[in-house]
């Protein structure tokens, strides 16, 4: 399996509901690297995986959104934990609907699998990866 | 699938029998960077793979008794050689158990899949990742 | 000159007054990974510059009044915009405070130099470095 | 399953064919940091995955031919694009043969599996990752 | 002293002259991820040492016309190595003509020094430090 | 100044003396991966500060004698603490030595600063940086 990677950040501010979380039931916030990577089974007749400068503005589209939120008055997360997890699955599927919507071209269709990897520390990390329906 | 990792490290001494050792069959030393990812197919209802906060712990009870320690006079390891791989799935047995037992509250049973990565110097590493029985 | 540096971390949310920061002026986060660093001419009697732990313990105590916190509510810092230069500044400050209290210990009173890195993400940081009054 | 993975690096010049490319098409060159990984199911009688003094040399004797050249020079690369995935697989294959060859050794024939990762830049980087046939 | 940095990378081909060289005096390349730290005394009336989002311009500016090339054949590198010291010397002036000119705004003239570090590999990275005059 | 730094490590076990050390008085161990930084105020006419080659040598050198080995055994460092700071001196020294006697070259004579660093964990680490005599 091939696999290209590309990164962006944000920078959020948020709060969570739930004993478990403890202090950070508060409004904190967190800047978050994010790594995604496209897997494939085989190149394109170019030999790469995806068109990296396609795959790194179709992420910053999906990053502009949230950048320099609070992602506690975002309409669609409304009464739900935004956590790295949750997040890394939310950009997982913008990611996957953007493909197949073509925003990477047609040739990126063939991407079989993503993940997503949100670094929130040097301590703490957090990914989703699954496959493209 | 969702995973959540945190990173800790220890500091300690040990030496290795075998040729295949050459110079490291001497006692020396090593800092391990200790990365343990936890997976699970779906998040709690809290939206987390596992409370981060135990799972700090969890990984810093199981390394306390490593840790400043010469690893060939740790009794357990008596006539092992405890290479970064063999302590990469200790510490796997170790957080398995630890999940088994609850340390990290009755929702990480969920968790189905453990990675434990340990860095030993900026061009070397290994891990040992397997799923819970 | 030598130095020795320990790392920490904090998750703060804030928002910034000024034309000059465009989006970030909405309410958003950040993650800061602190490095502190503390110079001094020579070594102690036990060939160190701080006491390790204690230099981590006061680092913690210094951040973690800010940790999980929205800085626009912290009293001491309404109406100042909480940049990564400012809170570099801030715990410098209170790390001078706290050698001069002797919460490093006694021959820690020997350090003459700070520095404190903030790093907000993989493409910026900011510092504040200076003499000990 | 195990795992043990090796670092080492390479200085190169090369250009690219196709539009995609963009700017990437005139001659231009890059660092690759490259990391791979070899996989097996359990460790030698040593408790190691690989000989990792052997892993080096192996990697380094794959990296040096493409060391310090321009890759549209090198006769077996005539006519590809010598992208950062295509490279990724040359490796793998290169140190596929030195695993089949004994190169590390009787043992390393347990190797099952190998990751090559190559690190192009601190925002992508791309990898192959294949079972030994 | 306060301290803003911020990081951007080229990917160039190049050779060298001299028997120092040695295999470098082939033609080859580099992937230079490029840190830029600006300095100065106080922080101005908004509590930063510059406008981080035109930093990042301005770097962005000096690079582009770098990326991409074989400075080999970059008109004004006639005659010389572009070794990595050199070409962290060369960013450093450009971004002392564009402070000069302005192109950070006028708050950014207080800025009395810079720090420009080219990171060439895992293992090697060079750095020209200086004042503006 | 001009400054180009190379990066190797050792693996060492030692125990320290004193009460300040806590459980690090016990026999243990570290990786300590070494940054060698080399100043001087002017490139040589190759355009570069040292030859990169020799640099990566002479450290290499220096740090053979220390790796694979409990330092509580090497003569020269009986009844001293080998702290991360004294480590770093030491190295200082040993590389003060080899340029004073032409091992890298002499042009290197024109180097007037080391800077030696030795991180010892992802949370911690140590330098110690002077002129040369």
């Amino acid at each position: 399996m091939f696999a290209v990677e590309v990164r962006d950040h944000i920078m959020i501010a948020h709060s969570f509901r739930g004993a478990v979380f403890g202090p950070a039931q508060a409004l904190h916030g967190a800047t978050f690297v994010v790594d995604l990577a496209f897997y494939r089974k085989s190149l394109d007749q170019n030999g790469i995986v995806v068109d990296i400068g396609l795959a790194h503005e179709a992420l910053k589209a999906i990053l502009t959104p949230l950048n320099y939120r609070n992602l506690d008055e975002v309409q669609e997360f409304k009464g739900v934990n935004t956590t790295t997890e949750f997040l890394a699955y939310h950009i997982f599927s913008r990611m996957a609907d953007a493909i197949r919507r073509g925003d990477l071209g047609e040739d990126a269709r063939a991407v079989t699998r993503l993940r997503v990897m949100l670094h929130e520390s040097h301590v703490a990390r957090a990914w989703y990866e699954g496959d493209l329906g």
